[in-house]
């Protein structure tokens, strides 16, 4: 377990996995209990997790991800999926707030109002963009957490949305946002980093 | 500067900023030499940061975010910014593997080509989510690695786009993913944290 600094620089997005390396359920668990921390529009939470171990759906997203080889060797590929329909449990998830008194049932009501019309009138395309952008900020907290306890990861976005879902029986509702495949790199061979652009290049002050 | 799980935990997103706290661009490069490792598909560092201090600039960013008083206090907005023509940078972006022999130029020309392809071919869609999804996934970088220097951040969503790109004269390229506002919280009055799901209900293994 290192320091922050130190784990953003060693994080690399993984060439290929050693074959053969398992992940339990008690391992995940325990990355998956920091990444509930990651923030997210209003506390909605939008993002899910689909850990596909099992060898046989294993193998369907690797169909479904091009055959990319990674993907068989990778102790688990995770499906990051955001929920088009979070908002609905908005009441739900501002319950305690106002069970413990921090926000008044007046405010706890112009919440779940202010909340709802923002997604329902923002309609497919607002309820999809956050879909997208939530689980990618927590998915970048997986990752991260992921190497701090000696896993490395690679997210993908190169696969057939369609194919996965059929495979993987998504409701239409789930959103593939990406696909994260953990394990632990094979570095022989490894390639250098790749180029990264210098700061003055992607950062601009006041105005671009 | 500490530990990734300690940092994850403490990090909260703000909801109130003590007014008339600088934030120097010496110690924002120094978030931004980091940030800079985030990892982006293929490599293309879609993610552009615009970095607002100006009064009058964040004034403007003030209006096109409904007026959220966290604006008003923040020492900087920062707007996270997806440049959906990212991919034409693929060539530039790929010349320091092929000079280093990491790649030979028929790999290069092949990376090139696949890469133009998968977002010519995909369209407006695919060029619009990938904005959103690799800005998010440095944004999230960008906000741990703030909490580790003793920044806090809130990321927000409540924003008018065009006003936005009106306000700050944003090209059409550039699309707005999310605003952070940073600054150092004040903590009178905090919240408790937002309630968290149980890792039950937001993990599934191998099927929904």
């Amino acid at each position: 377990m290192g320091e922050v600094s130190a784990i953003v620089k060693e994080r690399r997005s993984a060439m290929k996995f050693q074959p053969d390396v398992r992940i339990s359920n008690e391992e995940l668990e325990e990355l998956f209990q920091l990444v509930k921390f990651a923030p997210s529009a209003f506390n909605l939470q939008h993002t899910h997790y689909l850990v596909v171990t099992d060898p046989k759906l294993k193998e369907a997203v690797y169909e479904a991800a091009n055959q990319q080889y990674k993907v068989k060797t990778a102790s688990a590929a995770i499906v990051v999926l955001g929920d088009l329909d979070a908002y609905q449990q908005v009441g739900e998830l501002h319950q305690g707030l106002l069970q413990l008194g921090v926000i008044n049932k007046q405010e706890y009501d112009l919440t779940v109002e202010s909340v709802t019309r923002f997604y329902e009138e923002g309609g497919e395309a607002v309820k999809h963009d956050e879909a997208i952008r939530n689980s990618s900020l927590s998915a970048m907290l997986f990752m991260l957490v992921a190497k701090d306890k000696g896993w490395d990861t690679c997210p993908m976005i190169g696969f057939d949305p369609q194919k996965l879902k059929d495979a993987l029986n998504l409701p239409d509702r789930m959103v593939p946002a990406l696909l994260i495949t953990i394990g632990k790199e094979d570095t022989t061979k490894q390639r250098p980093r790749g180029y990264r652009k210098p700061v003055s290049e992607f950062v601009s002050y006041n105005t671009l």
